[in-house]
């Protein structure tokens, strides 16, 4: 690389803090505004946030579960103990719960396919019942799911680094790695799990270059995964989905890396539309391809990808002008088999798919 | 399908014509303004088609070889004999050949992989030279060329056709095919090739449904294919290139159609970028791979594909606003191995790629 590794340029994705009343509000990126604009919102409401997680301006499995939990936060902060009370149950104990549940059906059921997303709601959910069966009152209580999600934010930084010091030893020095949609630092509360990869080995001196494909249509690769490496200095080359396969041939990618959504039992994975054809690619072309995620991204009850419930969103993402008697199909991911993955990266260590420890 | 096949709503995309006053213009559609508008342009400026087919206002192969024949014939009526006489040679013979010769370059060499654009050229050089042979005046050669040219409109809307009939004989009742790129009427005179074979099987009754690829970076799947399709009532839904792989998977394609730039003599096969990873994609799920070309874009030259040239474009048609570190990669075109190519339909007839009649 011309110019070190720069990560101290990434911001934080999502992040947990209070304001000056000391009520909890999140604050997080708008990536909907990238690469033109870095602009960090920030707000208090349960249901901004979920409409953040369903409009894509918070997205990325692990920050998605991170922004689960959150919305779940601040409600139990800015909201929970208020209604209990208002409600006649004084706002603690069951009565909380009670209130809380619907709460976390609703930000769980934001976004289907990734699973990190429940996950996140559930470890809240789980957190403020203990706090509730311990006797906690609601305030006690909301200031513990605070601190659960500051715990998540910093626990995914660390199961990033672990996931690309694990990864990193699955590249060769000069390698030129091939990426679709952000599995980065914009798709965790920092770091990254496929770029985090990414950044491990090229604090090694081992990434020649990165290839990111466009990823259409909401664009995670031209607009987060281009901007991303940009800021940290790793060397990017931005390609339209359509060209993987002539790079491949043409003998210029060396590993695919990516992320997933959702883990099955058996390794079949979900990931961004798209990432099932890179992998169809790289098996014809012999070429290794690799998935990184949190363990929190297998999902267990599943026995095989064909469980996978897979997003499907707005047709004007793909066609924002309608035409008369075209539809538009546009399923925001796809499942690869297991069969197609060399190995899944978590922080526990690389697996054969079938073999995961989790 | 819910309406019938609609060719007369397909209009005719490049067109020799005469103006008022006689002399020659060619009338085309700026295909860059597609699907919003429908705009003819009139010019009788060779240079002008020679920046309409560097900007992709005209396209397609078939479309090109018509387009830089015409550049010739506008140059011969509408300059080439004025400047011959300027240049104290009498506009006549050998002259006008020898001033002809760099026009027809320059418009050879506005895009270098479609065979089809040199071809075109070559053609009406030819016709000219035999015309000065004969002894005929510039304005006849002019005239010469003219008629030339309409001949090649006309024998390329019957081509199209014969590739249809051949083609629609592979497709079976009820098919579903997916397209990449734009190889419809808007790549030809009229009617297309690969999209003239589902016209052909249209008519048939035999075409369930269209799948267009939107082909980035200059989306002709999504600008020129849907829109095609919409003006001639076949069902068409459009998705994004990754999501090719995954609509496989779901055993919606029972075939792949496409066109071609150049055909080298083993069947190897340069179309637009993108093609080569739905062939190899279309070989994972044992999906026939069909590729539609008149004998014009076959280039005997060239042994393998390794020969063909391939175009890189402006990087700013991938990201018109640069990040900085970011590289583009933008090809225009891919190779497709003779191997991953299941037939080639010619006018002549459905061949193996390795056994093409030409």
């Amino acid at each position: 690389m011309s110019q070190p590794l720069c990560l101290e340029n990434l911001p934080r994705t999502v992040e947990l803090e209070r304001d000056g009343d000391g009520r909890p509000r999140l604050a997080y990126i708008d990536q909907r505004r990238l690469p033109g604009e870095l602009a960090f919102e920030r707000t208090g409401d349960w249901r901004v946030v979920v409409d953040a997680v369903k409009s894509l301006a918070v997205r990325g499995a692990p920050a998605l579960g991170i922004a689960g939990a959150a919305a779940v936060a601040l409600w139990a902060g800015n909201v929970g103990a208020a209604r209990a009370t208002s409600r006649g149950c004084a706002g603690e104990g069951p009565c909380f719960l009670e209130e809380l549940g619907p709460v976390a059906d609703e930000v769980a059921a934001a976004r289907p396919t990734a699973v990190n997303l429940a996950w996140g709601v559930r470890r809240a959910v789980a957190r403020a019942r203990r706090a509730v069966a311990s006797g906690a009152p609601s305030a006690l209580v909301a200031d513990e799911l605070f601190d659960e999600v500051k715990h998540m934010e910093a626990e995914d930084e660390a199961v990033n680094r672990a996931i690309g010091a694990h990864g990193a030893e699955l590249l060769a020095p000069g390698s030129r790695i091939l990426t679709h949609c952000n599995a980065g630092s914009l798709g965790t509360a920092f770091y990254g799990t496929a770029l985090g990869i990414v950044y491990a080995a090229a604090a090694q001196g081992k990434v020649e270059r990165v290839y990111a494909d466009e990823t259409r249509p909401v664009g995670q690769g031209a607009r987060l995964t281009a901007w991303e490496l940009s800021r940290a200095n790793v060397p990017c080359t931005l390609i339209c989905d359509d060209m993987a396969a002539s790079l491949m041939a043409a003998g210029r990618v060396d590993a695919v890396l990516v992320g997933a959504d959702r883990i099955a039992a058996n390794g079949d994975a979900a990931n961004k539309i798209g990432t099932y054809g890179v992998a169809v690619l790289a098996r014809h072309h012999g070429i290794p391809f690799y998935m990184a995620a949190p363990t929190s991204t297998i999902d267990p009850t599943l026995p095989d990808g064909s469980g996978i419930p897979i997003e499907e969103r707005d047709p004007a993402e793909v066609l924002p002008q309608p035409l008369p008697g075209v539809e538009v199909w546009n399923p925001a991911f796809d499942v690869t088999p297991a069969a197609l993955i060399t190995r899944i990266v978590t922080e526990r260590g690389v697996f054969e798919p079938g073999k995961l420890v989790y």
